[in-house]
């Protein structure tokens, strides 16, 4: 019976990006753990920059400062 | 000093349904610990179907298909 | 397709206890929503009293003091 | 590895304050437990007043009714 | 910035399960998202099959009932 | 009415830090937010390093790989 939560930083994430996030998600967890995927649950919560905090600082100003967090 | 976080999809919940929410899940809590209301805490969190995944599928695609999470 | 994470302090809550909280809680949200119970999961949390902070102290001194958070 | 998230009401919470809410609490954080902030996370959740449950009745209300969360 | 909260039911999950799920979750989301893996943090959250309620019942009484959350 | 939840890895981490991240986290938030310091709860939780994930693998691995989270 297991329940995800995802925090990501609100910066466009699309439908088809939220929906491939569930599908793998689920996949990982109930592959892993042999878990009934009608018994597991997934909520995205998108987090504005000015919200999230990273190193002590906005998440929004680090962008302004051009900070990524693409994979390199 | 029970802090609940109650998360729902965001389908039309309506103010006083959250205030029936807030009202029972604060009486069930009191009741059964018997704690103080004052030291009860209560947020809900509406999230949106495209970011609830449930068996591995958006909630908002489940919905399409004709799926509903009402009891039956 | 509601979960909820209900929060108290690790102080004795007893296993019927338990089972009161997730009856209660289910039975509000589900009635109040009219969702089906078999899509409404909840985790109870226990926290050590001193990992719950209340007005900027641990409850664990604050039970010392002889403060409880007994209904009155 | 510390993350952190933060629930306030939805009030009218200013971009400057959150800033000083994310400095802030890295700072205690990274002090007290001499970790490293590039290793700390923090969430601000802002919650309507309307989602928000104290002593069993909305904020929203609550406020109508005059009852701040004012510091006295 | 992800970060990502697993819930599951405290019973029997290995060391190297966790593994896995600590590798899977983050090369989906580090994927999906295009993200820096050393941006992304994961915890998983154990619970007691008291604490975990399904359908208004504990998990522990409803294994004690014979059912399971394997998958099929 | 805030609520705080901190999540840490259950380094032996003692009860005089937890009094100061409780005491020094109400302090940031009642100040910057002016609230009354009676209604903001803070929840910490220790999280084992076998359940803490980083850039895709556990904690406790990276620890035996000799890699901190200490402050430089």
């Amino acid at each position: 019976m297991p329940f995800v939560k995802i925090l990501v930083t609100r910066e466009g994430v699309t439908r088809e990006q939220k929906r491939q996030l569930i599908k793998g998600v689920t996949d990982v967890i109930t592959n892993v753990l042999n878990k009934d995927p009608h018994l597991t649950h997934i909520a995205i919560e998108e987090v504005d920059t000015d919200n999230w905090g990273y190193a002590g600082e906005q998440t929004s100003i680090l962008r302004e400062q051009g900070l990524t967090a693409d994979k390199k």
